[in-house]
């Protein structure tokens, strides 16, 4: 489960109604003033209850430090942070060790584990893990930006509607403030509204939805990355894949590049302010698996959450039979929504490993 | 550059223009026959010079065994390959150190690794390194057989030309034996004429096409896989991105699952023959970070090769200078086609050290 | 400071005056039972406050188990434990950033992280680590028993009294025992006697002693281990040398093999009970890297406390001007003593990650 | 089999009696200048045929360089040098696969790897593999210089045999030129005259006799390495256990300080030309697991050469019964010779490793 960098390294551990999900930190440079206020602001932006949109789970999300800060500041040793769990309903799970529920973890986590998984709440696949992942990337964050870097997200789709682009040659701080100011993470307010809507009429319709995150981070150097497997995108990519329902990533131009001419889709070196850069940015600032010092854009795709209040065919594993299971309990419709911080941690360790 | 799997590790070495390129495997269990002559037929589905489509540089890609067969049966001993360089042209690359060539890997590498960077031929940038990777992918597709696991690919698309796909639920060997059967590696042989010609008009124009390839590997338990980084798609994802020229990576539905709601994505469990199945196979094979027991049915997006034989704008790196550069030389118009074996050699590795 | 193991993992955190200490343990299987109660007798044996042989500090030394277990079996998910910090007086250390205590981290800590580095109790560089390390051990020394392996340590000698040798062919379970049931981890009585004189005597003298830990495995299959860096010595070295003051390590034989010839080592196969075994083991049970199926047999030096009350000379750091440095507060005369566990600890991690 | 650093990876690979041996050297930055002839020079101080101390077996050791060089500066990928396999005789080997010698690798690879086992000269156990060893070693030896940092080693022992020891102090580049220019590698010629009769003594009485390498490495700044299993000695110490037959390892007075008092052991600061410097250096250069800017000094004890003329008792693993086996053909009398300059080709690499 471990985020297994070349320098960083976290261990997320917990399970959604162990006693506690935390994270050990490793590899931090001593030094880093850790800005708790901003942290805890961070990880509001990830946390459930913020609106129709989420979950109605409570978590204060408010992380305990039990190692490797001397004050606010980072002493060298590993950084352990804990989020107590609280408000689990353990009781609604039980049954789905008999009849799994359809594109959950629930069927190949019994396989693996046998009866001892802990299938409450998911156990350790739940979206829950998350938030000391977004602990860890949040100070990722706070060490990047003070190392000149600048990672932000927002929401590109929501089923069927789009937000606009981050613009791939010119994007920056500013439009990750404005992504902030608006209470729904996108570009385009009027979008967001849409977004909003189709993800109402999904609940309504006891169905989920599922999305894209772009994110985008400015103030890389170029020449970060290495060949083949040393590549940024195969770093970043196993970050990515690493947050739950994460199903596709893609750096620049991406899939759309498949279907494009190389006379369109190069990027032509040019000068500005005495710095190399390139004139467009299909290639979402890594080339040869190496960073070109143009923003690194890229793009993740969600699915539809899986816990869907609708009836479900399923298995029951004890008599083989099928069923039918209807899923209660509270579930974010779009985890995509959420799911815009924790891309950019993620992404905060996987750049940050690689300045270290 | 290395692969690196939990068990299994591939450290690919060489530059296009070196002596050789090669590559070291570890972590193979002793006793796996090497079938050299399959080996080798796997080989050639890479190798250029096979028609139109591919680059007339010519590579006879024998690999010599160093060390790790006893006979022809791995003995435990780490497994090296390498095979010699020959046919290249160096003469043609020495003007990229001051022009670096659009969308190559020249520009950052120059900045990464300085003017010691050996830049004929693209150095270990260039997709001759994919050719040891082959070896090793070889290897372990033979031992993936052996366990009962078969893995086969095929070119989905070259730009707006798409083949069929693979049914998600019932792809299988016969598939991928078609795929061979066919000089052209596609499911629809109609398809595949279409594809041709847009790789020939594309060369005609002096450009060059992206492409996606799909592939699929059945046989899998349920249960491989973990929580968070630990998760299949993350090791699939990492290796895959670790292709050269790929620029997005999706898993079952992929990008689509995000404009779909959850009650058309989720894949309701079924019974057949006494084994747990899903009746339809959106997660390609992957839930939770796990495998279902389902086909594993992913796809991989390759960007047109950038070498095109257009003019184009770039800067001269030592007078700071916009400039135009004319490439020369043999290149691929279509890199996904020679990709499709690399695809599902890569995916061996990844899939075989999750068996290990 | 992560023990890496191949399939295991455990990330030990916390500074010794931090708000805990603990670990996360990846890599385990789900099903481990955790006898709590015996995990709670193992721990005592490390704990100080046992004797005049141990420091003052009262740790109760129970660990709180934040994930990873689904009752008291291990589920799959990573496993994390945590014991707080009490009874910790920071008022001591604060000089010890002007003035650096002699053969104590302080030094190297200050120059490699600054003024950031927790320097009260010594940091992460405190023998407080280690507990969360037998944690760790504790859980691995259940899972070995499960799969017949048992390990135990006894001290082998402190300053110049040595106690009698496990006899490397037949140690075993019975010998294990034998030190348990000693007050003092030895065994031969009348040898902890003296040992125990030994410590008294340095303890008086406001001085330190020194010793050595012998350990042995028995139940190993023959084959564990690999060739070069695989070898067994390397990963059981790796882990033992990562113990607080430990200066040496070795197999069998060891130092005193360096003085003996090939036809004095050599250890002759033998057929005993239908199984192959060595009629000596001067081997210590590994051979070529990998084990024999004879016990595993090794020793562990440990430098004398360098927390000693004598007045001691030191630079200070400030001024540049050499000095003298008296330091007070609460330390054992003699580490190897409570050093016996984490010995079994470590060695079992080292193990076991060979064995799954 | 592979050397792992954090940054440097060392995969050797070969058997004995396979075409080749040869190693992949990845992590090391561009432009490092190999001196090919002081490479050769340091190989040469390896190569068997050296005199009445060595194996007759003839190895020109003439590493072919593959990949990783741009003329003879390292240009960012990764080193691959090889060196054929040349002078074997296969047909000693066959009859080991049922009668294994003692104290070899035999009896623990037929159990490891089967029948497959490549068994010939040893395998990959032979210490054949520390050419190209040597080979990645010397070229990190010429990285360091260039930072500043040396290393050398002389044989501290032959049996009874002791050589002076460095003075852990002031030992320096001076000291290993001495140890260079003595035709066999001591401090005191005296010594290794002695050293030579007993070595002879030993080979006349079909036998073979054990030694210890003592190693220094100065230059090194203070603060390197970390806490636990991230310490200094953990790294050393896991690459001085990967030499064939090294049976233990200590740092600064190592076992000795087992049985010092604190007050004895512990190592004053002082200050010295204005820098921090200890007055002795009992701790080898190396406390808390980081380097305090002493020389780092170690010792790793040797085996004797397990494969004498003498004849042996073993076991028949076909019929299980004992037997008697007499082994003959071309074997070093004392391995430790050799071994000095790959004692100093490991520590390079783990040192090195901590610099990049």
């Amino acid at each position: 489960m471990r985020f297994n960098g070349n320098k960083l390294t976290v261990a997320v551990f917990g399970q959604s109604h162990a006693p506690a999900v935390g994270m050990v930190m490793e590899g931090l440079p001593a030094g880093i003033a850790v800005d708790r206020e901003r942290l805890q602001a961070f990880l509001r932006r990830r946390a459930p209850g913020q609106g129709s949109f989420t979950t109605a789970r409570k978590e204060a999300d408010i992380p305990e430090f039990l190692s490797g800060l001397n004050g606010d500041v980072t002493c060298g040793a590993p950084v352990c942070a804990v989020i107590p769990n609280a408000d689990t309903r353990s009781g609604d799970y039980s049954r789905f060790r008999e009849v799994p529920r359809p594109s959950h973890a629930d069927y190949p986590a019994l396989v693996k584990f046998g009866g001892s998984f802990d299938i409450r709440g998911g156990g350790q696949f739940s979206a829950r893990l998350t938030a000391p992942l977004c602990v860890a990337g949040g100070i990722a964050l706070q060490a990047l930006e003070r190392r000149g870097v600048r990672i932000g997200a927002h929401i590109a789709s929501v089923g069927p509607v789009e937000d606009d682009a981050f613009d791939p040659v010119n994007v920056g701080p500013g439009d990750f403030d404005a992504v902030l100011r608006n209470g729904f993470p996108v570009l385009n307010a009027e979008a967001g509204r849409r977004m909003l809507a189709e993800i109402g009429e999904a609940r309504q319709a006891l169905d989920s939805v599922g999305g894209v995150v772009e994110c985008a981070a400015v103030g890389l150097p170029a020449g970060l990355g290495d060949a083949l497997f040393g590549g940024l995108e195969s770093s970043l990519g196993a970050a990515l894949f690493g947050i739950p329902a994460v199903r596709g990533v893609e750096f620049g131009s991406g899939f759309a590049a498949s279907r494009m001419r190389g006379s369109a889709h190069n990027d032509p070196y040019a000068v500005r302010d005495g710095k190399i850069v390139t004139r467009m940015n299909h290639a979402g600032g890594v080339v040869g698996g190496m960073t070109t010092g143009m923003p690194v854009v890229f793009r993740a795709a969600f699915k539809p959450t899986p816990s869907i209040g609708q009836p479900q065919r399923s298995v029951n594993l004890r008599t083989m039979e099928e069923t039918e299971l209807t899923i209660t309990g509270r579930h974010d419709p779009c985890v995509a929504v959420r799911a815009v911080p924790v891309v950019e941690a993620v992404a905060a360790l996987a750049l940050l490993d690689r300045l270290l």
